[in-house]
């Protein structure tokens, strides 16, 4: 069969399981679920071996020891996807939920609906644990998923397939709900965006260049996220050791993630008091600074930053400082070179806090908090799928709510319409 | 400048608009609104003119007497556009609302705030008043937009953008917050579906053939809707008089318009009740049927369906109907050969109408009411801005609140990631 044929067979029988899971019980769910993570546990060493295949292939074709490293299987690893596993069973499932009714004069009762999505394309890279994670949670919220993790994972992958194929047969729910793309040519991600007839929603989690590729060749919708150039504005009235806690963790507490601080934005009243202590803290975990003139001004000993580390994602202990005259100069800033991800105030002034809420344009906009609280566990919303950074359907983390959509339903006692 | 570049600047001076748009207050939307209104009805006269030179091209090329009824503006027509905006402008603003916030184990305190999508792109075909009604509902929302209608009504469109851009700028708003394209050439459309650095969600209104077009060329998120083939069922212990008001009101109130009936599907038990005396009825009302075999043994002297019939979208008298063994049937005919705009059930069955309600994948699925309500001003969600048959962000009638998205706000106090 070519790479497409099979791509086409896989949508259609996604969309065809995607009824059924749509009209799944929640404890039928769950319990698929829980099967899962019992597998996983039962099966380590057997996932193990597999995994031990695409690390041979990953040392052979020279991939980097990162790359290697987010390849490996571990008990540890497989021991977290099925704690995951049960924190998603743990959640309560959206699916049928009834929105608050309002009635129309002529009688009728309108509500809106929870409803699954339907079909999920997942597109994604090396991390075997993303297999597993995203399956739950797509299945929990009532879709069908087809999962095409990274070609140098796809035997890892493929065992992971397998224990999710029993558990759903297992537990009465049709297998193909959840099928992972067993070839490893790129064509196969070509046409799973070709086929907008049976997928709904494609996420692709990845590097910039994959997320691109995706966007430029979906003819189906795609929720994405192409970087996190996060800042942290620091007022002119901030408490300084409050502003400190929350620059030195939004930078070095895990700087290579997209929701770490990539630019530190000072106002010009609080510059002088602020940045030579804070540089001190910076040097002390080893971040390399790069500053605007005003900075160096203070900061004579630090590097000069240039035009390309506004906009710049370094992922790194690098960070671009820069003194504004006025917060509008900050959220300007922001507005200029940011990515819509993360941004955050750390102010003691009631009104420039509110300002800052409304009009900054990022998913999450925080006041006297780290960056590093973009992520849908740490806002309440459960395990998440994603950050999504385009507005449409969602904006900010993804949870199961956001793997559903919602209909409207109307009672009526026989209306017809004037 | 080439179409391109005209273009390309529009959507530029779109985006920086849309930020002013933003942070807009209500009162002052609101006044641009009813600015309009007031011009529109001031300057019936010069639309009028401007409109006619539309209407002898359009005579001169020979368009259906359908088109140009479509394409002309009378002065009811003027008032029906100043009596919208009114209704726009009554409209709650949802930019800014907080939705009920909840408190993280930290402290941090975590809500959601209603903001403007950004830029819309709305594509449209002939009536030029889909250029007001469009642009009151986005502006209205705090968004920039751009609008593109037919070529056939483009004297018309730009003497309404006119009119916008005036009452924008009397009131302190950007002009460029609502454009109309001022070209001809249909790659200012291929031009427009580029923008995706500019331009945040694309709305199609018009055609099939539109609207593929518009899904095909774009790589910005699309909110569309192909076609309504929009079914009732009734039920075996359905009240018949209830069953044929509601049946005639949704095939014949209005026939040429998506949420129209287009398939009746009858319970095998309530066939031989129902049919003979409903079948008269459609008759005098002028309509067609076409039936099943089943069908065709109670009412011999009706046209036998073919297969074609039953996914058609005739937007005319015309009926298809089929007689199901069970309401499972019914439901598998609509999976089949719905279009996921808008199913209806008459049942007396308390049962059946909780699982009608959860299976069917309908963006509005009613009980006892005709399929007729499937609309936004119906619904209770004011002036809407067109229907979605796809499941992202809106699935449904979309009104104000569709044309907005929701970001994170956190409140701390000082809180950092463990």
């Amino acid at each position: 069969m070519t790479v497409e044929a099979t791509i086409i067979e896989m949508a259609k029988a996604a969309k065809t399981s995607s009824a059924r899971m749509a009209r799944s019980a929640t404890k039928t769910k769950n319990a698929a679920l829980l099967r899962m993570a019992e597998l996983l546990l039962q099966r380590k060493s057997a996932l193990r071996d597999e995994n031990q295949k695409d690390l041979v292939l990953a040392r052979e074709s020279g991939l980097s020891a990162a790359m290697i490293d987010r390849l490996t299987l571990t008990d540890a690893t497989v021991a977290a996807m099925a704690a995951g596993l049960k924190e998603v069973a743990a959640l309560a499932d959206p699916v049928g939920n009834l929105s608050a009714s309002w009635t129309r004069p002529n009688g009728l009762q309108v509500a809106r609906m929870r409803i699954p999505l339907g079909v999920i394309g997942m597109i994604y890279e090396s991390r075997p644990n993303v297999t597993i994670d995203a399956a739950g949670l797509c299945l929990k919220a009532g879709n069908s998923v087809i999962l095409r993790g990274g070609s140098e994972a796809l035997h890892s992958n493929q065992a992971l397939a397998a224990v999710i194929a029993q558990a759903l047969e297992e537990t009465g729910l049709p297998a193909a709900a959840a099928q992972v793309v067993p070839v490893r040519e790129r064509a196969a991600v070509t046409a799973l965006l070709q086929q907008e007839e049976q997928i709904d929603l494609i996420i692709p989690r990845g590097g910039e260049g994959l997320i691109r590729f995706v966007v430029a060749n979906s003819r189906i919708p795609v929720l994405k996220h192409y970087k996190g150039v996060c800042h942290v504005y620091v007022d002119r009235d901030a408490e300084l050791d409050m502003a400190a806690d929350i620059c030195l963790n939004a930078k070095v507490q895990r700087p290579g993630v997209c929701n770490a601080m990539e630019t530190l934005l000072v106002h010009q009243a609080a510059a002088d008091r602020f940045l030579p202590a804070m540089a001190r803290q910076f040097e002390s975990a080893g971040v390399q600074l790069r500053g605007c003139e005003l900075t160096r001004g203070i900061l004579p000993s630090i590097a000069a930053a240039s035009e390309e580390d506004w906009p710049a994602e370094f992922l790194d202990l690098i960070l671009a400082v820069k003194i504004v005259p006025s917060m509008e100069a900050a959220i300007a800033h922001m507005a200029a070179y940011g990515s819509q991800h993360t941004e955050a105030i750390v102010t003691a002034d009631y009104r420039r806090s509110r300002r800052f809420v409304r009009e900054v344009d990022a998913s999450v906009v925080l006041v006297n908090a780290s960056t590093r609280f973009n992520d849908g566990g740490e806002l309440g919303l459960g395990a998440e799928i994603g950050i999504s950074t385009s507005k449409l359907h969602a904006f900010g983390p993804m949870g199961i709510n956001e793997l559903t959509t919602s209909k409207f339903v109307v009672f009526g006692d026989g209306q017809v319409r004037q």
